[in-house]
């Protein structure tokens, strides 16, 4: 639907732009920021527009990662990232049901295995232009894939960025947003917050010439010589789209506030089909801060603690609570045919005071919070059943708030007898029944988040003590953003149904179609393409610039 | 993407009509025929067109069951079926995550509620205009919704009719259409087969006036002086759109062979968007009939036999293999986020000599063929060990045309574990595991299928033999066809992106967005909707139709 009165696409003949460039970008994340760096190394004028107050979008809210398949980095240290080998890790887990080493797209529809092509072709000269533009990095030569330990993964480490401060310390995406903007800004490219752009302006043959952007001033028009790249994220803010596209529930967002599916307007507007709507960027988040729409709100890449463990509303346990986030939060979404009803939706988080005392801290993305310091998305008992009565009770006050949320009456029962049989397996440093800390990707995390390790046979399990007290917070599956939207070509441009492409309109990061379907590779797979889309429709925006009267060839 | 050179809409001035008509109702499904039936009850002209050189498409093909809230039946027969009652017992089940009994929209996003509304304030009147035309039905007064039990189901029984022969027996999909299609002829409808349309004509206001259907000889231009009516299925047959549509993975579908979603096409080049996509109506197929891609397969809906078991490629059993068929093939499609797989996919379904010798005939939807019948996707074993063998072959011929086919080592040892235990709850009239046989629904569908009983404690569960021989087939998820595309309001208009209609266009049945999410009620939620929505598209489209100068008022 239409956000306002005004028309997601305006003829040119409505429209007298207030001001002309080359380039509009639309959002200033990292695709956002990606595009305007390129546009601007290849000599165009660039307006970038961000609707919030601040910049950065999702990218400034997340540790800003980015994967890059062959960047220099892995090639200076002289690991090989083949693009054949690359194509069949990413292929493989982007439609796994498909996927075939033998066939010329790998089992993969056309469309996506073209931007995967891209993806890798593009990747290596992409990073490296960020860098040139001194947005900063460092090589995370260490660091897994989340299925690094699929045979079809030939380079199972170090694809991954993370940002660098100016003090050469490890970053996040506020850095990555700081350095970029600094960048654009120093470049001779304008940023211009409090603009949100709702339509596009389009010329007679239907090419893409400008924007109407709302502001507090009211609306402005700005022309673009060359191209609109649109940068300007997911839908994961729109309960309504949401409730249309998604495969299963969702409960909770770690987006912008803003990603409210702008985009998605106007591309189905100007004829864009909408494709690969059905799965977000998954993580966890605990309840109560998804119910707060907490604009800072983190995502829970790892829930913390060796001595901890998950149950559903019934009091069992059913998953390993150290997978990847994106996986983790499928489990949740698991359907039961017979009570037609999500029963693992959402999750009692579980933890006893060994796992309090050694992993309590105030990062921001921890539940478990140091004793003392405000934590009112916490429960506490000082036994199990007091634990499952203060829960019990915590559940009464939300439920009519949150369908699907629901505590058995031999909750408190089944808990017991969950974290008996969790530490029976810990006492001998394995899990009984979902494999807990046999990954790579989980003893990585584990390294990255713990607050110490307790038992060295495996630094993921340890046993709850049988004295309390123990303490409890509920979990949801969330979207860091959604990954649907209309679909570009190798050159980020859109698309329309017949698969013609829009002249004058790019797109790339979480407002567009991922080649990506449900799969989220590695830490920074989402992104790392947003750069490397941003950094191709910023290059060819530019390219689409025509040669001006008088001006030098 | 246009499915050939001509674009899926013309402009008027591109066109001359080769005749002209009050109501142009393309497809000859349900929703279909009784366009034409309500169109023609209200005095228009109807030329309906099908793609095929045969009626019917999907309709024809399938039991015709047709749920039907509150029809004259149940009236009749004075059970009260209220509307708010209906309604909460499909919000319930369209949208179980936003379920909200306290909600004016009871959780569902707007326009499943306006649907849902509107069908069932037509469902009674549709059912009936279809009776007034001879197109005759039984009431199935004790079949039971698929989710009888639930709590929000106040009328458990006896919404489902089914077709019935000029005989008075008990018909199919056959009867329902020859006696649809006998009804439009006979009130001076006109039939034509082999007319594609792929093409709307919009006049310069953008009203639909009429359409291009490709014919074997050559392409004609029908004008359609009050609206054009769509019920042309789904997409089912259209890989592309599946890959790119689909929640997760369906390996076969019994729609009509033509179910390619041309009408997608159509909606997204008038700027509709497409919703209700991910989820299809699923079934079961054995995989090596889902891989002839016969145009006459049959949907396994109730997999037969009481001494029989599913196991996936592990040989283990993982699920009750006597659900509604809708539920079962989403246990298929549960996600391993260790192994990146979907290791249900594929399951083993196994059988010894006692339900051979029961529940072998010759219905095209039964996989067990009586001795010596032609049965090449059944695999035979004289002892379970010969069986796992003679699968394991099967599955090395099969697994390259199969990503996502696999039969594990010690599957043999797995599979005899398997069936020991199954004996042992059946031993015991009960399942240990899944609960099978204890659903109402479950236990009817035996009834209506089952070759005997042998245990009347639980007529669903009886232990495999010890002693060969045992039989085995692939199972896998396939769609009935699928249930998304551009949204419909009430009156059964198509809505573009914005909400507004589409002057002159209507949709009804499996080629526009459902409102039943992935929900599927009862036996007949596929058909009922169809004819409702139908009837009310044929009746608005004829009211479309403008006073002709000189015409009786």
């Amino acid at each position: 639907m239409a956000s306002g009165a005004q028309s997601p696409v305006v003829g040119i003949g409505d429209v007298n732009f207030d001001r002309e460039t080359d380039v509009v970008v639309v959002g200033s994340g990292a695709a956002g920021l990606s595009a305007a760096l390129a546009a601007l190394a290849d000599g165009a004028e660039v307006v970038l527009l961000e609707k919030a107050p601040t910049l950065g979008g999702t990218t400034r809210k997340s540790s800003a990662f980015a994967w890059y398949p062959n960047h220099l980095g892995l090639q200076a240290a002289g690991v090989v990232d083949e693009k054949d080998d690359a194509l069949r890790y990413m292929a493989r887990l982007s439609q796994p049901d498909a996927y075939d080493p033998a066939s010329p797209t790998l089992g993969l529809e056309p469309w996506r295995h073209e931007l995967l092509e891209s993806f890798y072709d593009n990747a290596a000269v992409a990073a490296e232009a960020l860098h040139e533009a001194d947005v900063e990095s460092i090589h995370l030569a260490e660091m897994s894939d989340y299925f690094s330990d699929l045979p079809e993964n030939k380079t199972p480490q170090g694809r991954t960025l993370r940002p660098k401060t100016r003090d050469g310390e490890p970053g996040t995406g506020v850095e990555f947003v700081d350095q970029g903007a600094e960048a654009v800004q120093a470049r001779g490219g304008e940023i211009l917050t409090e603009h949100s752009v709702e339509s596009v302006v389009t010329d007679e043959e239907g090419r893409v010439v400008g924007v109407l952007a709302r502001t507090p001033e009211g609306q402005v028009a700005i022309g673009a010589r060359g191209g609109v790249v649109f940068g300007s994220g997911g839908f994961a803010q729109n309960q309504h789209r949401l409730a249309d596209h998604m495969a299963a529930p969702i409960l909770g967002t770690c987006a912008a506030i803003g990603n409210t599916g702008d985009f998605l307007d106007i591309a189905e507007a100007l004829g864009a089909p909408l494709r690969n709507m059905t799965y977000p960027w998954m993580t966890l988040l605990p309840l109560e801060w998804a119910l707060e729409h907490d604009p800072e709100v983190k995502s829970l890449f790892h829930p913390p603690g060796d001595s901890m463990l998950f149950v559903n509303g019934a009091g069992r346990r059913t998953m390993n609570e150290k997978g990847p986030y994106n996986e983790m939060a499928q489990m949740f979404q698991r359907w039961d045919p017979r009570q037609a009803r999500y029963p693992e939706l959402l999750q009692f988080m579980v933890w006893d005071q060994g796992t309090q005392d050694l992993h309590a801290n105030e990062r921001p993305a921890n539940p478990i919070r140091p004793t003392g310091h405000p934590a009112p998305h916490v429960v506490r008992g000082d036994t199990l059943d007091d634990l499952a009565a203060a829960l019990t009770a915590r559940v009464e006050e939300l439920e009519d708030r949150v369908p699907g949320l629901y505590i058995e009456a031999d909750f408190g029962a089944n808990l017991k007898a969950a974290v008996e049989r969790f530490n029976e397996g810990a006492r001998q440093a394995r899990d009984l029944d979902f494999e807990r800390g046999e990954a790579p990707i989980e003893v990585f995390f584990n390294e990255m988040f713990t607050g110490g390790i307790r038992d060295e046979r495996n630094p993921l399990l340890f046993p709850l003590r049988d004295a309390g007290p123990y303490y409890a917070t509920i979990i949801v599956p969330a979207a860091l953003d959604t990954k649907g939207g209309p679909p570009i070509d190798r050159d980020s441009r859109v698309l329309r149904a017949d698969g013609t492409p829009i002249s004058g309109l790019y797109g790339a990061g979480n407002c567009v179609a991922s080649p990506a379907g449900k799969a989220y590779w590695a830490a920074g797979g989402t992104v790392g393409p947003a750069v490397v889309f941003g950094y191709v429709a910023g290059r060819k925006a530019a390219a689409g610039v025509p040669a001006q009267p008088g001006a030098a060839a």
